[in-house]
């Protein structure tokens, strides 16, 4: 594909020879002459004068002055990330996954319906009893769904991946490695003597549209009612989500954070990986929570928090300062204690 | 079920109309007409005047001049969770999880020994030489029994799980998807150039009676002897046990929490969700750890320990609320500067 | 084995009765009388009396004088706890944990290459198209390796990992079960409507020679190029590590240690449990990073850091003193404001 063709596609502007001829796509330290890269953070304007790349995208702030000698063809375009992603899905080789249709080794309940439109089912899933698969679904190898499963439309399941029974996802949700949906609620209620005896719980977990599930994860089915993962929301690893959690549209979080019991986060929200949220609290929307944060109380208006128990992060990282300067204090204070002793 | 007979069950005291028919229950957001629900948490009162079900069970406490003009029967019961408890094990349907039998595509060893009754080992299995299974046990799909491992009665194994070779599980045990126990505890001795050698792992897990063990758990096998989960000690998910850990009985454990090797933990201790233990400790009975606290010393007596490096719960608040004061502080010793100065 | 056989094999000194039978090893509080233990940290001293051993290992440090009555024999070794992993070898069984051979449940591409050399592949694995498996190689039932992925020489996977395609694994590799390798980074680019656009993820995991990664690890693919776990890294339970990560040769992570997006770690460096680094940054080798502690910015100097937000060690610990000093510092100001006011 010609560059100039490549100007037309992102909607930019081209600065350089347009008959250059794109390939592939790279990363600005290791791209190749045909291979076309981009520069969205200034920190890598630094590769500028060595990178091989045959071509760049780059945002209308970029730095011109930086070229050297040789003349780089770039593209100007609104943003220049983006851009690149459009051409990742044009370029990289999208691998396939699976063979269509159903493997031999699976076991298929014969109450389960399954969608025959463009439907793979890898080697050794089980497919349990009155589940409902949707079309052009791909389960892979060693999948295991329970009793009455609902599958929506487009959605990849990765190996390893187990959904117990009852439990819901939506349409065009991806489902990586060794995640588990459904899983009981932790709910022990202590007896007199001493020992627990198990709240049964029978809820389900209900994942939406859109949603993503990183490998590792763990949601927690409801004891009554649901456990629910709204439209949109992305999950990174190794994220815990307890019974009856709800996580609102569009909340994006982050590897190894945990959200206790019955807490209700809010739509919109950031939230940092290895971040904690106790049981029985509301996040409201538009609400940023920094990595390694601990929410124990409610959050009621947006803005960025932080710190090992959740402040707003301008008075957490004064706090931090403070603490930086008690060495100071302290000596302060030895010295009016001895100008007073004077 | 008339609400009458409902209240001989739980061994209440009714206050309204015992001829309500109820037939199932409900959380009281949510609950029909034809369901009971129960109130434990006073927070949960505001819903008296709106919950549309058949019935609540409420404690001794029940402020009863909230009821507007409906009037709801109320069940006046000791504890108003247990009693709903006992009901949700009598209403809500129990899903029957897996058929009897031993799934075709299992692949069990000849020399296994598999009790005949009420067994259920589920498709995709793998039970490995030598190993023992008790009465009544479920074994959900794709699970790993390595060789020689040792099962209870009645216990329940949902997918997806692996217990390495010689591990040993209890009775009533309970154990949830991806959970891996006897994994190889991380030993590594450092060799004079800067690469490790590996310190094989030689002993094994015990898991006791009555055990529950969330879903992703890791449990290490110990060098020698036994990585030690006493009696009717209950892990939430996502929880890490190092190798020669020994978790002393009915102590519970929230999501996330890492207890490092050869560190032992008492009995009826109750620890927070991501809560950290180093290695080579004890942590004495009847101990409340909070949740995202870090223990790195021993503990010898009772009480509730909590922080970033943990302390006891009233010294660690009263740091804190020191801490918020820092900005008050920095503003005093400026004042008495000044006035010195004077 | 005659005690004085075992002396020349571990190049040690005796001290007692070379003729003592061992038959095998055991830890110092459970050894018996024909097992040979250890003391190599001096709190396990006090054992010296009560243990039942046949013989112990000891440093030369080791106290005599301790010895009561009884007089055991000792080998003193350069390191007590080096020489009892020898013998560990020696003495505790092995367990082979599979046959030779390809499992007839496994389902495995024609388009494989797998050497036929001493190979063992488990029940109900998954090998996709094109693969390549080396020599040596155990994986153990239920593992799913997805198209094109690549496997040395002498590699052990545990039961229920899961491989995402095109990944490579080294020689000598240990895999622990419900790892994960490859699965997507965590890339979503924001849309205007607050949606958000999946980033394709089209590199791969490179794991080099001598990796052993625990249970439960999730170690993502990079967006491009590749997510690299160089020689010799070893990864304890629970660990996290993200898109286009590289951990240094030597390096050593314990459990639930997470590593977010495009962060280098050097070589030789010792990361505690639950440790977490932000994106973006580079750790330099020889580091040591102390349990549960946050890393937010580069570090460029060897040393130890540790706290929620990383300092040295020293700053830190010093830091930590001060705030337990802040009631102190607090009635200080007020003695002072006191004898001012007079």
């Amino acid at each position: 594909m010609k560059l100039s063709e490549i100007v037309k596609l992102l909607n930019g502007k081209l600065d350089g020879d347009g008959e250059v001829e794109i390939t592939g796509v790279g990363k600005i330290e290791s791209a190749r002459p045909h291979e076309i890269t981009f520069i969205a953070n200034p920190v890598y304007e630094k590769f500028y004068n060595s990178t091989r790349a045959g071509a760049i995208i780059v945002s209308r702030s970029f730095n011109k002055h930086l070229s050297g000698d040789r003349k780089v063809p770039v593209i100007i375009a609104d943003d220049p990330y983006l851009a690149f992603v459009e051409l990742l899905d044009r370029f990289a080789p999208v691998v396939e996954l699976l063979k269509m249709g159903i493997d031999n080794s699976a076991v298929i309940s014969k109450s389960a319906e399954i969608s025959p439109d463009d439907i793979s089912i890898g080697a050794h899933c089980y497919i349990g009893d009155e589940c409902k698969i949707g079309r052009k679904v791909r389960i892979l190898p060693n999948c295991v769904l329970m009793a009455g499963v609902v599958i929506g439309d487009d959605v990849l399941i990765h190996p390893n991946v187990t959904i117990y029974n009852g439990c819901r996802i939506g349409n065009r949700v991806i489902i990586h490695s060794g995640a588990v949906v459904g899983s009981d609620g932790f709910g022990q209620a202590k007896n007199k003597d001493g020992t627990y005896r198990k709240i049964p719980q029978r809820g389900i977990v209900v994942i939406e549209d859109d949603v993503e599930i990183g490998s590792g994860c763990t949601i927690d089915r409801a004891t009554l009612g649901e456990t629910l993962i709204c439209r949109g929301v992305k999950l990174d690893n190794q994220i815990q989500i307890a019974h009856n959690v709800v996580i609102g549209e569009n909340t994006v979080i982050a590897a190894q954070t945990g959200v206790a019991g019955s807490t209700k986060i809010g739509r919109n929200c950031i939230i940092g990986g290895k971040a904690g949220f106790v049981g029985h609290i509301e996040v409201c929307d538009d609400v940023i929570i920094t990595a390694a944060t601990n929410v124990s109380k409610s959050i009621t208006k947006p803005g960025v928090y932080s710190g090992y128990r959740a402040q707003t992060q301008k008075k957490e990282l004064r706090q931090e300062a403070s603490l930086r300067e008690l060495e100071i204090l302290k000596e302060k204070i030895k010295n009016l204690e001895n100008k007073i002793k004077k």
